[in-house]
């Protein structure tokens, strides 16, 4: 099995080409081959006992080779986040949408009528909603984004599901909850502050918090991210007919439970949490919806999320040392 | 206020340019210049006491000259239509996400702080939603497009309420249900059969119908459409919110009951009417949805409809004899 990932050098991407060597496989195939493409390069070598082909570019001109004649698995992770597609209207556009044009493009160019067009795993997102703090969107749910970054990805989804039903390729886009806890550094996501106030404590860092304790997010850990992304990979599409679209099955929580959460694998680190109000933060994050009632997804064998306190254990189990050492903290 | 129709030259475009040359006003506004634009030459001059203007050109690659600085209002008709973008993947992109996208980007470059962005009215479809025969749609119904057309429309309002709330432009765009009766001839929609079925028969002559007699669409007539188009022009847009897109009050029939309109207006003129199943036109057309409630544009100012029959007498008042003229055949 041949697989691309778009946004190799992402911190999903990362995740998922460091899953797919360690394993070897992807379902029940055998990966025998990669490619990675990103704008910037992938910052590590993979040890894989399959060939490693790393690219860099564009998305928007994404070359040939990035997805070439026998590629049988996309993952579309390149993006450009939230707040920044806010401030630059033309980068949101030219990644967020030209991007995904150019992948259906390129797998048009591929798809021939003896062959399977390639799946193509497509990480949407819960910005494409509105409805804020007080929705709980059911899967029928329409999307009103209140955001560039989500009026981006609902028109990508749009298009690579028109894409699936012409034969192009076989999309599978994943509406993913914000991902806590991320690692590395604050990015421009507007909601960078939510694995912040978990990360940055666990790093006896001080960080700065934009909203109210009560503010309320709809969230995923990285692991469950990474399970779903290799599910959609594999899983039979037949049953979604026409709509290739999938709100997951994330957990509702508040930065007040977060931070006990925190406190509850370190005692004492939620001192770190300086309030800081951040209106045009606010403005973006409180415009998405904090649950959903994501039943389809479910049925389509979309695996159920773990408990909160398990979402930061999990952090410091996988990325908590290697951020410290990206980052070049002392050992506490 | 200056005035723009892009696909100016098209039939609603043309009743729209009719109707401001022959009031001088949109609104209580006086109109005191119009440009239209179109791939093709507009068909007749206009007999208007302001200036006009006629552009040809590629919508996908606008001229800054088809909206000037000193635009008000934008009507953004030009469309490849349903089955020609099935047929077309390339064009219909071309003309239906980045003619948008063009139109955009025109109104961006003409924003000012101290000036109002433009209203952009534009024609987005039912095609946009899935559903087929037996949906009732309420305001809230989620748009799962079954064909490139509606996928094109629907990606089109997204970037339109986002360039709205952006401050680029003033969107309101109309979600028209099928237009009958079309003057002229048969066209590459999939519903140009609903137009010919009263159409033909009022001309004399035969026509094809690929349904069933039982087949039930969502139809409003071209003179709603262009008092909707008008008001949209004007409308106070305040309370639509980021929310830009509006289902509109058409009326759900049936071609049975269409033929019996048509009886009543011209008796036997159904004999005419010859039955040839089609299932591409019908996959197409059995997938948009038949009725709606279409509680916000009532809301919103949008008048509500006139009967069936009016509709085939306002096609004989209004289109019979230049349709005929035009296509060269004999008064009856």
């Amino acid at each position: 099995m041949k697989v691309t990932i778009l946004g190799g050098a992402g911190f999903l991407g990362r995740k998922l080409a460091a899953h797919l060597a360690g394993h070897g496989r992807l379902g029940e195939n055998q990966v025998s081959g990669l490619i990675t493409f990103d704008f910037v390069d992938s910052p590590a070598p993979l040890d894989a006992d399959f060939p490693v082909r790393r690219l860099q570019g564009d998305i928007a001109a994404l070359p040939d080779e990035a997805i070439p004649h026998d590629t049988d698995v996309v993952f579309h992770l390149a993006a450009v986040v939230s707040a920044q597609a806010e401030a630059d209207y033309d980068l949101g556009m030219r990644v967020n949408l030209h991007g995904a044009e150019a992948v259906i493009n390129a797998c048009r160019r591929i798809a021939s009528p003896g062959r399977q067009p390639p799946r193509v795993v497509f990480t949407s997102s819960i910005a494409t909603f509105g409805g804020g703090q007080d929705a709980k969107l059911e899967d029928d749910a329409r999307q009103v984004p209140a955001n560039s970054y989500g009026a981006e990805k609902a028109a990508a989804e749009l298009l690579l599901a028109d894409a699936s039903r012409r034969g192009f390729l076989d999309a599978v886009s994943l509406r993913l909850p914000t991902i806590v806890v991320r690692p590395g550094r604050p990015n421009r996501a507007a909601s960078s502050f939510l694995s912040a106030i978990i990360r940055e404590p666990l790093l006896g860092l001080e960080t700065e918090l934009p909203v109210a304790d009560a503010f309320a997010a709809w969230v995923a850990s990285p692991r469950r991210a990474v399970d779903w992304l290799l599910h959609a990979a594999v899983m039979d599409t037949e049953s979604m007919g026409i709509d290739r679209s999938v709100n997951l099955p994330g957990i509702s929580t508040t930065v007040a439970h977060m931070l006990q959460a925190l406190d509850e694998v370190r005692p004492g680190a939620s001192a770190l949490i300086r309030h800081t109000p951040d209106p045009e933060i606010a403005a973006i994050v409180e415009s998405w919806p904090a649950a959903f009632e994501a039943m389809r997804a479910r049925t389509l064998g979309f695996a159920a999320h773990e408990p909160l306190v398990d979402v930061v254990r999990a952090f410091v189990e996988d990325d908590l040392e290697a951020t410290r050492a990206e980052r070049g903290l002392p050992r506490q």
